[in-house]
């Protein structure tokens, strides 16, 4: 019997932005990740605590777009039945070649429902951190140096559907994220949901478009391992007069948060500590009603009165169909 | 096809202590876990992040043992699955009847092969805080009020077994545990291994019992969400004379700890936190050889030359098989 | 040839409250003050890390009042040689004899230029912690327990006169305090200053009256050790519906804030960390213009326009001159 | 008539070392000071939150030696008042012409009774950190950056004298240094006492020679803002093998503590955050007895039988007199 395909984990984000330079200030020396490898004008960064090739990539582009968020499978063989899976949908599917993407196997992507292009792999390299930045713990890729913010691991995305209830089945029907925390609106409508197919409290975010258009991206937030660590990245950035909202805590997940803009693409990054893990393989999902978000979307800190802000980038579109998409 | 059965999460571990009033002292008030019910002399305890009915249960007896050490399972089904097989090892398991255990559904017990008894269950009760205590946030069980150490959640135990190596083969080929990190010894046997069915590092370490006895027990550990945490901690345990060990970081996991011991049964606690998450579906386990252990054992800290400390209490017997046996 | 007469430090804050009870569960149970003593209805509080017989007082009252804010001299015959400047200013000070207020000795009470009443002493009484709740550290009055927001000790007080600047320069003129930042409007007037004795940045401050009246309390502050303390702060009284603004982190001063409203009386209690020390015996006043109060009142967390906030409690009035006033 | 000369505060340390590109790196690099400027072979440097030229130099030197511990007075005139003092009991002192320690004006070195050679000085340079280096507070000179260990400010010196209590002795009469804290051996007699002009627990300690030699350096200490910035030193060292002690907590003084030594000569360095401030001009010195020093020494963290360490650092000499002596 074939076992069903499951996703593992987020992987990476890739981004373009009209500003390279500033936008590689900004992850590069600000945020403090680190470097991995060049591919043409394509930058490959990870997370000092992160194994796998990247957990994002920077491009230059005529605007800020998010290029595709990737996936990445349990098993290898799950690429492809979840290939199937998609076109079985109606969707069209594009295949990424191995290495076409470096460090990666092959893969494929395809516009999602939420409306961000999602790209889905098994295969992808482990490469160790240079010696003269190897940390002497085997179990960290990255000497513990402090550079800049310093998080330790990309940590979820957040974006916006047409309808986020929508997406929202569509992400459990089709890939098994499972609902954590949800919010409905006066009409009893899911508006905003918090998925995940591990014990994150999301790995994905959806919620319903402010502007009725899909694929509008939130952001992608990177994990520091304190609450002190996020306060610490604010009298960084603040040196630097980089766009900021925060810093202070979610009740829905939980979270420490400061919410900051790449001054290069107005791409949005959330540095995340705190929240909570769910190992009970029967969660009921928390129901937060308007009548709750008053503690709900900021337990402590700025208010805002919805989880929505008030900028996104979109994503990107898939070139048009080739050869290589079946 | 029938699915295999799996672990979900460490439930709880239940202890008897010879001084139960001291012991209750000492999880309740110093290290702050909440009363939920007591049933005859036995009573139950949760931290204010957990929604089962207890992730502790302390009951008097003429020494200090742990009763048992109980998992939860992803199904129903799983429990009756479990039992099949550990009968099938030639092992007899001793069934619990629903609400035998207060919160608990129908379950199993039997003697684990690193020596400690095992309880397999996955029904259980999760009771609301008491209107006084309740939090605000929707997403947690009790109020936010930082009494004492004030951990979140239990998150893993740790075991000497007659052979660590062999009991962390059963460990893996009976639940499913993977590796994440080991210690091998200097002939390359492998003596400690950290592992887990979630993505925490783990969920359950297991040793080479220094004695050769198997079933000693080492510590239980709850996790609380910063390193400042466990240094507060450590201020509030020196108020009382508690015997101590760190604070520090280890290597291998990467976490702050803090142990104590309960001063009414000496069991052992650990108060832990930072450490990383595991997502990667082919994680290579991390191996750590003797010549690695300066940096493993203790990253930084009060320096020890192994994993095994020098105070360990003893597994509880099952009762003789009786009717309920089988 | 006589010496100056010198202030050493605030010493303590004395409030009226309209709720008794509800003010005392705040500062007491919630925000984790030690109760020293009853004097009739006035209850004496000071926080674990302060040996002085109170840092605060709260009295039943009709109204929330300041009824008098408390500095203490460096030397015991300070006291005289200020009543003798006050009196030369042409303002009545009232003699508080010894034991008048529990804990305390021979003092005297004024309207302050800022507009609150002001008392002097250097007598106090350093009453031991109950055996209890005493400190095994012989350096702390105080068991470390944790409990409630816990903070250390009173750090100072904000007030608003009705020429901020007038102010400023009579409590330099008067007692000494020497302006370390301050503030000036488009025209170069003073409108805030932060001003002190000792070390810190400031022991007050005292900017314009919002409303052209003097003696407007704005709040008083107590020290926590670290910024984590600030936001452990904001969990514990999120639970509760407090009133509060924060938390974030002043540029003037440097200090991390989380502002918190008695419920009981409306009283503003600033919890506080971070900052810095001054030990420069030519220190330049920091001048901050308008142009640089976007970093300067708040450089990071939620915005305000100014730092004179939208509620303030009044100063509390002497009585009429009786026989012990000259 | 004359005011009686005092002391402000600590201004910097002057250290030899037989490495100096080793120290260089450990001080700059790894600690995180900022290099000010060069003069010869001498290199200047300070913390980012410092206002004066230096607080510490690094000059290569056959052996490792402390050259001297220059304090600051409270007025021009304290200077030459300090100097009669010093001569008036008959110990020579050096003149240093302004300028000839960059930065600095006139001041005089002498050997002191704790045995290193101090400097006093009043006029002192207070450069702005270069502009692509400057912070947007106007209250720190330097952006904050978290660069390294990232200390904020020198905080104390820590020494040995031939015998312990007559150095404090001296140190009270001629400088105005109260004893904050204190340990008395089995006989009564004072071993080490922990002394300040400010609120600082010490500003200087000073002990009983574990050799009998006088004028051996046990440490100096830098400031961090939070009890969490020490432990991330300690993530940060650990990267580089170099040797440490900690980290903990004392009793005596409340610190924080991690001992390192700088790779390249050997002197050894606290990063040191907690404490607590004396305000009370009538403190009554904390006296530790043997009795009490299992919790004075270290409150929590690694064991120690007493606070001299095993290692220290000697004393430089003062040239041969010279014209400039009187």
């Amino acid at each position: 019997m074939e076992r069903e395909p499951e996703i593992a984990k987020l992987g990476h984000v890739a981004l373009t932005t009209p500003d390279l330079e500033k936008s590689l200030w900004f992850w590069r020396d600000l945020i403090g990740l680190q470097e991995v490898e060049r591919d043409g004008d394509t930058i490959f960064l990870r997370a000092w605590g992160e194994f796998e090739h990247h957990s994002l990539s920077l491009r230059p582009g005529d605007a800020a777009t998010v290029d595709h968020v990737a996936w990445r499978t349990k098993r290898p063989e799950d690429v492809d039945a979840f290939a199937d899976r998609i076109r079985s949908q109606g969707t069209s599917v594009q295949m990424v070649a191995a290495g076409e993407e470096r460090g990666q196997g092959r893969a494929f992507r395809f516009h999602s429902v939420p409306g961000q292009v999602f790209e889905i792999y098994y295969d992808v390299e482990k490469p160790k951190a240079p010696l003269d930045k190897r940390s002497r713990l085997l179990n960290n890729p990255y000497r513990l140096e402090g550079r800049g913010v310093a998080p330790r691991r990309i940590d979820h995305v957040n974006m916006h559907a047409e309808d986020g209830a929508v997406a929202a089945k569509w992400l459990e029907s089709t890939f098994g994220f499972k609902t954590r925390e949800y919010i409905v609106n006066g009409e009893g409508k899911v508006v905003s949901s918090w998925m995940s197919v591990t014990p994150l409290v999301h790995d994905i975010a959806v919620s319903d478009s402010p502007t009725g258009d899909a694929g509008l991206f939130n952001h992608l937030a990177y994990w520091v391992d304190n609450w002190q660590d996020v306060f610490r990245a604010a009298d960084l950035i603040m040196e630097h007069e980089i766009a900021y909202f925060g810093p202070g805590r979610h009740g829905i997940s939980q979270a420490c948060f400061l919410y900051l803009l790449d001054p290069g693409s107005g791409h949005r990054l959330e540095i995340f500590s705190g929240s909570y893990l769910i190992f009970d393989p029967d969660w009921e999902p928390i129901r937060w009603t308007q009548a709750d978000l008053s503690v709900g979307i900021v337990w402590w800190g700025p208010k805002r009165s919805r989880i929505a802000p008030d900028h996104t980038t979109p994503s990107g579109k898939l070139p048009e169909p080739a050869g290589n998409t079946m």
